[in-house]
């Protein structure tokens, strides 16, 4: 017997049909005894249509009526989803943002949670009802709707948990759990039964868009686990947890993450004086460019070469501001190469091994693959290669530090 | 500068297109000064895809739980004409049934309104802001989504213009006001610039489906000054008040209605005792029919006639249950006739002037149409004749009332 918060995202409510099927699958836990709170997301689709009425009549819509509008999707969702469940038999309850007390501050279209009234839903469960709350809204001081902004529902499955101190934050989706790596370019590629909050957010930032960033920053900081399974299958998911299992048990490395969004620039031939750093990517963040990795070799001779990474998109945007400021800087020569991949492995056991980071840079040249860049935090390790080869290099790795091979975490 | 609530109704905002032109008509009367707050309902078609969604899940959905569903039709209009006003440069303000806190009772889909806090609006409009709020909705004592049934969104019109104390409540609709008679019946059938509630209430129930006659009954008991105007075309439309101007200035006869909806019964010979009405008519209601008319001729030799109309549809159980009645109370005989119509004058000028019944029988008769039945209240006189002769009775009545001539009163 145990709360459980379930989220339904927007494919898994996506038709009358799928509706059905989540109250079906709400339905069994329920008979197992459990109490279940359910958040769901706008049907597959409807945000957009809403969107599309609103960029009809402007560009720049009001950011107050915005929300009005867009919270619409998800209270659709949670009257047909009611229904579904009390056609079945089951008591069940809808509840918008504001009429569960999802209270937020006023920042409209990307407000932050503030506070969570509980004492409606505890009632409701104490009489049995199904709760069925609208994701990805709330309600200011003012009364007014505000909305979390884009795959926020996420983050109100995580908050609920949070507030109604859940056994577990179950985010359903059209995915089975968090892989090793991608199954389409790893075979081998092996369900998760287990991670850990710092590894999902830096698989997560690394391209593994399984969840949003924020609900996992939101479930590590308030202990909620969270678990990921599919919609369409049954079977365990994901859990995402703070416990870190014994390193005798579990492998050094949980995944390989990649990404081949980004683009490389180098400044060689700078003069080597304290401050070049920030002369060199202040007028990049000027122009809104996020950087991601930085690399500055030792100098020789005075002068020093200077490495970053872009979003792929932004690559020619940030070449031309390189060319300017190398010039003023009277520097040798700016290089950039749009043609790479960066591949991560990903561990909290690595912290307590040695060696992990040369067993990946031996098994890239075992393999004649050139490393580019290289980036270090406690929990992984990344470099940048040509993209030619980040297939490759995905598969080497996830070779060498035996992820394709069950062990005892496996089901 | 005065005060107006102005109702759109779903085909005035029907489109983006259409949104953009009530934004220009609230613009016009916010250049000229006036403070206003806009009523409106869902985009034509948009009430019933939702019905249609909830449909595809079960016969009977929870009605909480529909009305959460069909409310949001009215959230998506109030956003993006909230939106088209601002990008009209006016300030402007959406609101939902319950966050302007319209108060209802928990009878859901059929609520009614309890009370309304101004305070909010008042601020508002103290501000400037044109306030924008959505038709059709309230919220119950326990913060649940109430809706006031079909066409409830007039009286949301109504209710706030009462509880604004404004100067008039303006129902924009397909039509430019209220006429002597169905201009597509009577060619020269004119728009009446004034009306009192009464007459409109009988010619609202009688067939002319301008306004819902529950906002009418709202409008006269709180005494709100209505006014029906087209969304589509300029015009001062027709005003409803509870003004009775001057009698000699006006004609004693304001509209003719007609109504080809109903069906005749007649029971022959039934013996005249005391009960025998209700022994008729009891099973009839008891199958949830409901009467229209009822005529008992003076019995003649201990026997009387007993007449009484419903509604076309429920002809043919009437009948069958009429005459399994006959039989129990050895009636004579039973018959009916389902190609009748109903015409009635209205006009509380009647109630000072004789012999306006009586001039309705004599035209009728210079037609040679036979008046199958009578009923009369202080400003209707309503006749059942053949169907076939209905258009002929309306436009005779039209013209002997003088219907047909520009007065005094006209603009």
């Amino acid at each position: 017997m145990a709360l459980f918060v379930q989220k339904y995202g927007g494919t898994s409510v996506g038709s009358v049909e799928r509706i059905e099927a989540v109250a079906d699958k709400v339905k069994r836990f329920k008979d197992q005894g459990h109490d279940i709170v359910v958040v769901v997301s706008a049907m597959s689709g409807e945000t957009n249509r809403l969107i599309g009425l609103a960029k009809d009549i402007t560009d720049n819509p009001d950011p107050r009526e915005y929300d009005v509008l867009v919270s619409t999707g998800e209270q659709v969702t949670i009257s047909l989803l009611s229904m579904a469940l009390k056609k079945r038999g089951l008591g069940a309850k809808s509840y918008t943002g504001g009429q569960v007390r999802i209270h937020t501050d006023s920042s409209h279209t990307k407000a932050r949670i503030q506070s969570i009234d509980t004492s409606k839903m505890r009632s409701d469960l104490d009489e049995g009802n199904v709760i069925v709350v609208a994701g990805f809204q709330g309600m200011d001081d003012d009364g007014n709707i505000t909305t979390l902004g884009r795959g926020g529902s996420d983050t109100t499955g995580v908050a609920l948990a949070a507030a109604l101190k859940a056994d577990e934050c179950q985010i359903y989706t059209d995915v089975d759990g968090v892989y090793t790596t991608d199954p389409r370019v790893v075979e081998g590629a092996r369900r998760l039964d287990k991670i850990t909050f710092e590894e999902m957010l830096e698989m997560a930032s690394l391209g593994s868009k399984v969840l949003q960033i924020r609900s996992v920053e939101f479930a590590g900081k308030y202990n909620v686990p969270l678990r990921v399974l599919s919609s369409f299958q049954d079977g365990g998911g994901t859990l995402i947890t703070t416990e870190e299992t014994d390193s005798v048990e579990n492998p050094i490395i949980s995944g390989i993450a990649f990404n081949r969004d980004e683009a490389k620039l180098t400044v060689l031939g700078v003069p080597d004086l304290p401050g070049i750093a920030s002369r060199i990517l202040g007028p990049v963040s000027s122009a809104n460019i996020e950087v991601d990795m930085i690399v500055q070799n030792v100098a020789a001779d005075q002068t020093t070469d200077f490495t970053f990474t872009v979003h792929r998109n932004d690559y020619d945007k940030a070449l031309a501001i390189l060319e300017e400021t190398a010039n003023e800087l009277g520097a040798r020569e700016v290089k950039g190469d749009n043609k790479i991949a960066k591949v991560s492995i990903v561990g909290v056991g690595m912290r307590s091994h040695a060696g992990v980071a040369s067993n990946m840079f031996t098994t890239l040249a075992k393999e004649n693959i050139n490393i580019q860049m290289i980036s270090t935090s406690e929990i992984k390790v990344s470099v940048v290669i040509s993209e030619k080869y980040m297939e490759l290099a995905v598969r080497a790795l996830h070779s060498a530090f035996e992820l394709d091979q069950a062990d005892s975490v496996a089901e």
